[in-house]
């Protein structure tokens, strides 16, 4: 997957034959995320422990050690494979809206369908990146960066087929459009809201921030 | 202070001649209060147990629950403070700015000044915010309700000083100026920014989400 080999900024992901033991490894990741995953949608990031999770997943916490070296390793790694998932679609999504919100539209709205369905994952993960190490906040930004590209993308797109202006600061726009996308998933954790919901709700705020860009 | 009696529905705060054991009850609150907030500063809400708390206020966890039922409640109480202190002042600064961007940046400017001051507890506070119970929220939203008001008062002034079209949403303009501005402290959190940075960042948002709905 592109998104994949971007974030992988050496490039040195060659196929390799797995040997035997590299399986096993890679099965005890499996069985570690897997665990780490229901345990942090359960009971939140600060209340999962690497030892309540290597008990949900039938292993020592030395074994859960020597995949990850802490907890925050391992979140961000659910994380980044959610991104890794949701990444083709949203992008597929942005291609097919004709207009500059219809694009913007498509690909928030396949976030908010993915992240409505493991809505405490989504809450904790919020949460956490109030409050995170700069590091941990750096391998954060560079996920994001790959999702946040197709919203400029979708602009740069609009100015092209003259429905945005040619000055248009597509980074501001992305930005303000980024916040409001992330703030209304609030409304699905107090108020109840579905997909249907937010995406109506955000035509009308995406309607008011691209009312003074168009051309 | 009128935020604080609008706050409170009842409206049944009457001043009354308080009792020694009242005097004293109130000083206990106090002490918990102090000691919560240095450590919610420095641990972060997850961190900070009632235990560490009361130990921090030389008291028993048990002299801690008779002044309040919960961390959580402890938390909002120390956020409701704030909130008073700074409603005031955002009040006055929103009435002297001469536009409407002049007067949001004004309110904004306050509230980036206030809580960069003490950003570990700004930070534990959006953290939780994501996280917390329903009835929590129901409360932060009562108090955050008085200093929305005061956005889309600024706007509503804006259309009658023919600054904005009449039609406008405003609280549609209030909640996206509102979400940017929440996400903004990410950037006083992570890359250092000042106050000075953060109004100057917010005044290119601000005028971007007001050119569409300027008269």
């Amino acid at each position: 997957m592109s998104f994949v080999s971007v974030n992988i900024e050496s490039g040195s992901e060659t196929p390799v034959k797995l040997t035997r033991r590299a399986l096993a490894k890679q099965r005890t990741r499996e069985r570690v995320l897997s665990a780490a995953r229901r345990l942090f949608s359960e009971r939140g990031y600060e209340g999962a422990t690497i030892r309540d999770i290597a008990q949900a997943a039938g292993m020592s916490t030395g074994a859960v050690f020597a995949s990850f070296s802490d907890k925050s390793e391992l979140f961000d790694e659910i994380l980044t494979a959610d991104y890794e998932v949701i990444y083709a679609q949203m992008k597929q999504a942005a291609r097919e809206g004709e207009t500059v919100a219809d694009a913007l539209l498509g690909l928030f709205g396949v976030a908010y369908s993915f992240h409505l369905e493991q809505l405490p994952l989504l809450q904790a993960s919020i949460a956490v990146s109030w409050t995170r190490s700069d590091a941990a906040e750096k391998r954060a930004r560079t996920d994001i960066k790959h999702l946040f590209a197709l919203i400029t993308d979708a602009l740069e797109r609009g100015v092209q087929a003259g429905e945005l202006k040619a000055d248009v600061d597509a980074k501001l726009v992305a930005e303000i459009a980024w916040d409001v996308y992330v703030a209304n998933y609030r409304r699905a954790v107090y108020d109840g809201w579905t997909v249907e919901n937010l995406v109506a709700h955000l035509r009308e705020q995406l309607k008011l921030i691209l009312a003074g860009v168009r051309a």
